[in-house]
């Protein structure tokens, strides 16, 4: 049995997997705040699983976990995890000797990337777009996790594709992330409410000017990101996960509308069919604790085997 | 001994290396222009390196060739190879059975991307770029290069960073390639002479405004795929390749000053250290041809002992 928990900003998704990759037991808590408490919402999330979740906790070979901000390469420690509240934290290191098996860290959206690609089949080459506050993205070929040389794969949020378009949180104008980002299009909005990308929809489709720039600039930007995916890893399938895909057909009708678009331009975009490349991970997907169940104890390159065996 | 080809629009580069990887032979000739011609050059190229060469002809054990146009996946039918007057081809089918040994085909980019991971020490991930009438990359990491699902991996030419930049032949705006394709700035140039992008930066050094124009574009085409190259596949350096490089310094002072520019304005993109991780393939170095020779008989995962053992 191999335990996966997503510890993101708010809530902690956790999952047991058996040998055969099908989950077999799941939980939700709320993540604490701050390292102490990161580590007792880890060692909560085992228990929940182990105790109402009925895994027997001699059968855990070993822990999995995805969480926001950077996992440096080979190591546990989590850096600059700021919507945690933690600035540093080597949870193995921490958590490990308590639970008694080995733990592997893994930054969320590259644990999410393993789990869409063993959601959408486990073939192929997978990229993973999310979008959240911010926006990275994941790829994953033939079970493999692609990594690069620094840690920076994927940071596809960071690349500008409009010198006039908006200033970028990274100091740039016009990133992909400054036109998609739930965060950067909150602060455009500047209104108050708790789902302010849902509001811009709501107002969007009341007719409101603003919100209609926003919310056309959110499709701009994905659809970029996409192209980005495709023209540069040549990824069999873009899959678009994090919180703001929430929005489900009225996020992806324009993101398909922006890409129909440029099919209708150009000849060479129309022969990538992107539009049929893009979909939606399924809403409350367990896609980043099943990635991370994988990474716990088994090597990027011996996935291929658990790729098409898992279920929900 | 391992033959490659790099069958160029003008010109056939051809080597030898040894079973250590070192180039031991090399001739240039013509290249001819259709199919028939095509072949023949092939043919010729082989002659001239177990003739004058000095390559003894049965110590030949494979040829590996590298040409513009799109190789069918697995195949050695190359298609639309435009600059060299082919249609279809399958060059394997019609030189195999006259060499002798197995002959291999790819497309030249990537056989460069190939041979500039080689030449550039052979370990980690490089992206290479090529700077011709085109923009294309080739990502290589740990000696596999990245094929991608259907063929349009390192394709970041067409990725578009200005929606109102110049329109690009592929029917977008603000393509990379529409700004730093060297067949783009021709057009746009539109004045007689050999070296239209050499004119270029010469009428800009005189003053010519729309020449400084043209060249402050192909320096921000170039930087725009350096980071598009490090934000997705993270790649260790980006190695500048292709007949737009023969401007040498010329160019590299552009794009250095252009990747400066963004990392003054972004923390972020100062943390990259893209001005460190780009370089000029040398000047006539056989990255393409040495890329095809190991192409020709070693599958791309063999490749790893063969990286650094490679002089010319």
């Amino acid at each position: 049995m191999r335990i996966g928990l997503d510890v993101g900003g708010t809530k902690t998704d956790a999952l047991a997997i058996d040998e055969s990759g099908v989950v077999t037991a799941r939980a939700r808590l709320a993540t604490g705040w701050g390292s102490d408490a990161v580590v007792q919402t880890v060692l909560d999330a085992v228990a929940a699983l182990t105790g109402e979740g009925g895994i027997d906790r001699a059968s855990v070979r070993s822990v999995g976990i995805g969480m926001p901000g950077q996992v440096e390469p080979g190591t546990a420690r989590v850096v600059h995890a700021v919507n945690l509240g933690v600035a540093e934290l080597d949870l193995a290191a921490v958590v490990g000797p308590a639970l008694g098996v080995p733990v592997r860290v893994e930054n969320d959206v590259k644990a999410a990337a393993l789990g869409a690609y063993v959601l959408h089949g486990g073939v192929g080459t997978t990229g993973y777009l999310n979008l959240g506050t911010g926006i990275a993205a994941g790829i994953v070929r033939g079970g493999e996790l692609w990594r690069g040389a620094r840690g920076t794969a994927g940071e596809v949020g960071h690349i500008s594709v409009d010198p006039h378009g908006p200033l970028c949180r990274c100091g740039q104008f016009g990133c992909i992330e400054a036109f998609a980002g739930g965060g950067a299009i909150a602060e455009r909005w500047a209104r108050p409410g708790a789902l302010p990308v849902r509001d811009v929809f709501d107002a969007a489709d009341a007719g409101d000017p603003a919100a209609i720039a926003l919310r056309s600039g959110l499709a701009r930007g994905v659809a970029a990101a996409v192209r980005v995916l495709v023209l540069t890893a040549d990824v069999d399938a873009v899959v678009l996960g994090g919180g703001v895909t929430a929005l489900g057909d009225r996020l992806m009708a324009d993101v398909s509308a922006e890409l129909a678009a440029s099919a209708a331009a150009s000849p060479f975009m129309r022969s990538l069919h992107l539009e049929e490349r893009v979909e939606l991970l399924p809403a409350g997907s367990p896609a980043a604790a099943l990635g991370a169940a994988l990474i716990g104890d088994v090597r990027d390159t011996e996935l291929d085997g658990a790729a098409a065996l898992t279920s929900s």
